[in-house]
């Protein structure tokens, strides 16, 4: 159904996100903007996208869906000035890893008679860099795509067509769809994604001040503190965003673990540690 | 020179060690005791061991090495059974993961005119789970292997050559040998090892209580989470011991990420925000 999919920030996901259309077989237009020009040259050398349009808003006109690949509070800007300048026939969707702020937006300026059709999107799939020239076509796959659409604000004639027909693309290029309300989903993300990434910054910036002096020293951990420190290497810039749209949620969950990890502090020699440890067993059991 | 290895405890280490000096080239036998029956045996069928022996005692003596590949308290007890056993012509060396007692141990009970000679040793490699069947001959390859002797109390007449031919089979594993005195190797470790241990055992108990009952969200994370959580599948056999042996650094360390976590979880909406990320990427900038 779709002909002509834009593409609204050619980072690492927006670049990835073309290729994987590609690889599933997608035979329309596939046009992107970026705000560096460098990025949208390197999303179009690398395939991801036909051609780089120099205007986000008349690019969007021209387009039966609009793919949001910016930060938070950029895709809440962009959904101001598109809302009006859209027609029912297209749709907007957006990869957002917040939903509550974005989620309201879309009932409050899409989805009505006259409006085009929102569906609040965010694929669980990421690096801890970003940038076109780390997309792949794979990186989508095997992972879970997070939707918050409410039917019930859906009255944008096309918009349940609309959607659907983006669903069967994120099933398409290998994600497994998931619909949770967007408290819901602000408050699970907290857990199973932003609390990784605040104590993996914690773990490296901590031990950074410990032995970031001794170079010889950092590599001593192996394996394990690589892993644990991973994600230490996000840059700000992709969770400044996060950290001021989710603040509540991630404020329970660092409180949480920084109770978890006191608990522990204070049974290293009593039996309580080995509950922990079994504890920590029973999530890691399919 | 070795022509006898001992490897007493063919878990993970001991049978990954067997393995790996077979690849590197040792000639000469290899045999191997372990207090399950069924870990001996697996041992034995990977090709790890030439053979296993029924008691440790009487094999340590027939050996020119010994590895001690097994929990520190265990490590203690036989260095206290082994020192009147053995003669100045042997070297017994360990796998242990905390050193401050049994470098203690070593200089009370080893190195003397009239004993073996007693090399602490600690290779930074391992995985979650333990067990022979898990063992392969790369597991050392590119890891440290820290050591912590002190030549001041080296007086075992063949203590420094013997000890000079098994760090030679260190670096023919694959493995990076550093010195360091035990004191500040265990400090080391409870930053580099231990804490990324504790932390991913207390992220993963908390997440088991927050979604361990819903198994579809346990995989939103992606590879993230898995990341953030291997460590938590790591039995409480293995690190009980290290929590009795290292609490003082272990517990100093999870009070430093306590706050490093409370700084970041008050600082969400504020540039410290960015401070915190920015010293995070530094550690992982090469």
């Amino acid at each position: 159904m779709f002909e002509r999919i834009a593409i609204l920030g050619t980072g690492l996901l927006g670049t990835s996100l073309g290729l994987a259309l590609r690889e599933a077989g997608f035979k329309g237009s596939i046009a992107g903007w970026n705000r560096s020009a460098e990025g949208g040259r390197e999303a179009l050398a690398m395939g991801a996208v036909d051609l780089i349009a120099s205007d986000a808003i008349s690019l969007a006109r021209q387009s039966d869906v609009v793919v949001l690949c910016v930060p938070i509070y950029s895709t809440l800007d962009y959904m101001e000035k598109l809302a009006s300048e859209l027609t029912p026939q297209q749709l907007v969707t957006d990869v957002g890893s917040t939903k509550g702020q974005i989620t309201d937006a879309a009932g409050r300026l899409f989805n009505t008679p006259e409006r085009a059709a929102f569906l609040p999107g965010h694929p669980m799939a990421g690096k801890e860099r970003g940038g076109a020239s780390l997309g792949e076509a794979g990186l989508f796959r095997g992972a879970v795509w997070l939707f918050t659409d409410d039917p019930a604000w859906q009255r944008s004639p096309r918009g349940a067509e609309l959607a659907a027909n983006w669903r069967d693309w994120v099933v398409a290029i290998g994600s497994k769809p998931i619909d949770l309300d967007a408290e819901r989903h602000d408050e699970l993300v907290a857990w199973v994604s932003h609390l990784p990434q605040f104590t993996a910054t914690a773990l490296s910036s901590l031990l950074e001040d410990q032995v970031g002096d001794a170079p010889e020293l950092k590599h001593v951990g192996g394996r394990a503190l690589r892993e644990m420190t991973r994600l230490g290497a996000s840059p700000f810039s992709m969770w400044r965003d996060i950290a001021h749209t989710n603040t509540t949620a991630i404020e329970a969950a660092l409180l949480a673990l920084e109770q978890r990890l006191a608990y522990i502090r204070e049974n290293l020699r009593t039996p309580a540690l080995r509950e922990e440890f079994e504890r920590a067993n029973a999530f890691r059991r399919e």
